[in-house]
């Protein structure tokens, strides 16, 4: 097994040596952009390590990796043009260089595009990537549009709001390693139990996030702490807290979540404080740890060595460490 | 072989079985709403028409002409989007009626469905469909471009457009037809042929678009005589007059494509005069007749009877004859 900086390293040459800007410059030339963006690369990266947890070269997986990593900028595209989000890593979105039109075309472009490269797998190993994929993303795009509903929704309950966190975000994780596995050319039981791993990470992961946005770091997030308070989003922080509080305090953080005060800070205080004393801020705590929990013990019966499922954990702990 | 209207009908149908609301609501009724506004259903007609004009039952291939309808109205969706158009086939548009991100998501959803349609073939067959449709989805993309970046040149040529409308029109004409030589096996040369019958044939219906848009019977034409023209569009007409007139209808015309007159039917008088006098409007003619009889040429060596031949030459020249 190679480690992470070197899938990581081995994805991003690739991608270079992929991603070309060409006629007509203006619908390439967004993709180039958004794909050179940087980030993490957690999901080809996903890819390449269970190519090679199951047995094969990784570098066969490295069309694959570069699909799932297309279709996961085409999402983010197409969803900064819906949040009208001026910025991403810290840079313009492509709506805001460009247009709104160039983000929906060279969006479309791309997913498109993250099809073609399946091409470049033969028989029912294509058909098996293909399948899954455009499953996967027909969930991204539901869970996108449930998380759109619940805005204007006050009545969301929790399998709701996981269900919707698993489709907008988990089933990719999933995916991602199941496509290095359908690569490799494992077990039936493999292929489902590494997505069942991504998946239960994916949500942890997800919960985590809605974690950190009241609870982090300041010095270390990466983010604004407070965002999804000041934007009044109901987070799984807040849907347990209604649920667990006592009437007075969901009655004060119905309140608190219905105004938008120029200065922030005594709302976030507040709205913290009632995540914490109604048990809902451990209670998300705790889910975090379960899903974290589900995704290792699905580790247990995968026909593979201990050490590759020591990799696999010790990816999932450094994941769930993070502070950003 | 059964009729047109046959095809049209066990067309209409099928995808009424297939298209039904599912949750999220949001997502999917835009998607009912925009397949079920009606339009001519050429293109899904002509997978029909070529499977059963290479010796399958058309049946077998209804899910290809089920993707191709798809995929056509999805481009619709979001290029509606981009052109801000209120209205489809008398309709309000689906980002009109809900909003531009409903367009945006529910179009990106009916992509994918397009994909996952093509998963009711087996082997080999359903890799040759999905590789073909993706070659074709990324060429409209890159017609969609050009068109968009023409509005701002002043310096199109004639090949560069012949290109475009190549791109955003006939090569899904093109792909329709051959899919379905594709579904019955057809042999190679067939497969080609039936591509370049309706590649031709595309482009001719698009130059056709473009004459009747200014000599079209008001009467008969559906949309408003002089559109085009009063968006100071630049069609083959345009490009044609602008190479073949004098100085001075240059001149005028560039002068008149650059006002936008209330009340613009003497505009579109003076810019329809200046299309016949300096040879424009003839030579689209001769040019929509080249392209149709291309076309037809192609027909000669296929290798199907000839009285499919005439089938396919009588669908090609109705719609060449249509005023609207």
């Amino acid at each position: 097994m190679h480690s992470i900086d070197h899938y990581r390293e081995a994805f991003i040459a690739y991608l270079h040596s992929k991603i070309k800007t060409k006629e007509p410059v203006n619908l390439y030339e967004p993709i180039t952009y958004i794909l050179e963006l940087g980030g993490k690369r957690l999901r080809p990266v996903l890819t390449l390590m269970a190519a090679e947890v199951f047995g094969t070269d990784y570098r066969k997986a490295l069309d694959a990796a570069l699909a799932v990593e297309v279709f996961h900028n085409f999402s983010l595209v197409h969803d900064d043009i819906m949040d009208d989000a001026p910025l991403r890593r810290g840079k313009a979105t492509v709506h805001e260089k460009w247009d709104v039109n160039t983000g929906i075309l060279s969006g479309d472009a791309m997913l498109i595009n993250a099809y073609q490269l399946f091409e470049n797998y033969q028989g029912e190993l294509f058909r098996r990537l293909a399948q899954l994929f455009s499953k996967t993303a027909i969930e991204v795009c539901e869970g996108q549009q449930y998380d759109v509903d619940f805005e204007t929704r006050d009545d969301v309950t929790i399998p709701e709001y996981l269900k919707m966190i698993e489709y907008k975000t988990a089933v990719l994780v999933g995916a991602a390693l199941k496509m290095g596995a359908l690569i490799a050319d494992a077990s039936a039981t493999c292929q489902e139990g590494i997505y069942q791993f991504g998946r239960n990470l994916g949500i942890a992961f997800q919960l985590k996030d809605d974690y950190l946005d009241a609870f982090g770091d300041p010095d270390t997030f990466g983010k604004q702490v407070g965002g999804d308070i000041i934007e009044n989003k109901k987070t799984y922080l807040y849907l347990r807290a209604m649920e667990m509080g006592t009437d007075s305090q969901r009655k004060e953080l119905e309140a608190l979540f219905s105004i938008q005060p120029n200065d922030p800070s005594d709302k976030i205080q507040s709205i913290k404080e009632i995540f914490e004393t109604s048990g809902g801020a451990e209670s998300t705590q705790t889910a975090i740890a379960d899903y974290t929990e589900k995704a290792f013990e699905v580790l247990g019966y995968l026909e593979i060595s201990e050490d590759k499922k020591a990799v696999l954990k010790a990816f999932g702990k450094n994941l769930m460490r993070r502070k950003v």
